[in-house]
């Protein structure tokens, strides 16, 4: 797929509201001569994205169109979407945990070893499940509490949106953490992130609000 | 947008799949004589799913198949999608909510009152904080810690999940009560279902899965 200028773009734009529009009427509309255009319609013509018939004008590829559209949400990358995850010591206190969930206003925290590398995932059931457990939650790490690795379900930051989300209602969790292998005979992965599915649900309005235009 | 029958659907699928294709070819592929194909493809023909040309034979107009599965996307409806909502009358303890949410394994639950109408709303985080707070759990009613009518972001039936998907993130909840309105003035709602991220997800893939065929 070839990357438009903003010239071209443009043509796109006009051909796609006033199409069929000749040559001539393209130029106009841009304030520019007939001759600076022809290179950038000769392009959008042979990459496709316009038709040209003659004594007509030109058309917008509406087929091409919708296929890029659709393959640019396919392709939806989760580093390009991941938000900042939320991460504590595996060492620290189920009551510190909860107060930090709190204060951040998240669902799930991510526990961390001494070297920064996933140790494990604390969601609000595992915190709640403590909380009612009539145990001194000052000093109870979040390690004794939390899903452990390998038994973690984790993303990877080249995959895509929709890889995540098929892995969230496969494993019926409600977030991801994103993760780089640092060694993977000894399971050490370093967290560069987080997918939820509140990213999941911005992606689905996004998608949305272009086809209710 | 009418409703096409089995076989219209079965010519569709043979002219996306072969066209440019003749009355002929499909009425092979059927099993069927073209006379008796003849009212489908006029059908198809005027209702614009099939483009049809002298000596050349169907063509599939992509464009208006396009175009009616955005439209159906974006009409998907919230009464069809809804998840049965987890109940609790709202002098329930708060010990037993947290036993009824492990046991449902729901991230929310209404509370209702004895009629039956919505009277709050239940999180996790709502339930965290309680436990926490050294209070008996067993004595203390949901009603005290819930989120109450009229601060409830709710949804109707008849709206979108489109718009139920931009109520969540404008909203920051995680999931909406589906409510029928039984008197305004009241507040008073009837409980009908819950619409979740989880949601919004699996429409999110039902969207990729038929994008990336």
């Amino acid at each position: 797929m070839i990357k438009l200028t903003k010239r071209q773009d443009e043509i796109l734009e006009i051909v796609k509201r006033n199409g069929p529009i000749t040559g001539k009427e393209i130029a106009e509309k841009l304030s520019v001569s007939r001759a600076a255009l022809r290179p950038d319609l000769a392009i959008l013509t042979m990459s496709g994205n316009l038709d040209a018939r003659p004594r007509v004008g030109y058309f917008f590829n509406e087929k091409l169109g919708v296929k890029q559209q659709a393959e640019r949400y396919i392709h939806q990358k989760v580093a390009d979407f991941k938000a900042h995850p939320i991460v504590v010591e595996k060492s620290t206190s189920v009551y510190d945990a909860i107060v930090q969930l709190f204060l951040e206003d998240v669902g799930t925290l991510y526990a961390v070893d001494s070297e920064g590398h996933l140790a494990g995932v604390v969601s609000r059931k595992d915190l709640l499940r403590a909380a009612i457990g009539n145990r001194n939650l000052q000093e109870l790490p979040v390690s004794v509490i939390m899903t452990r690795m390998p038994n973690i379900i984790t993303i990877e930051p080249e995959a895509t949106l929709f890889d995540a989300a098929k892995k969230m209602i496969n494993y019926h969790v409600d977030s991801l953490p994103v993760v780089k292998e640092v060694d993977e005979q000894e399971n050490t992965y370093l967290l560069v992130g987080r997918i939820t599915k509140t990213t999941i649900t911005r992606a689905y309005l996004e998608i949305m609000e272009e086809k209710s235009d």
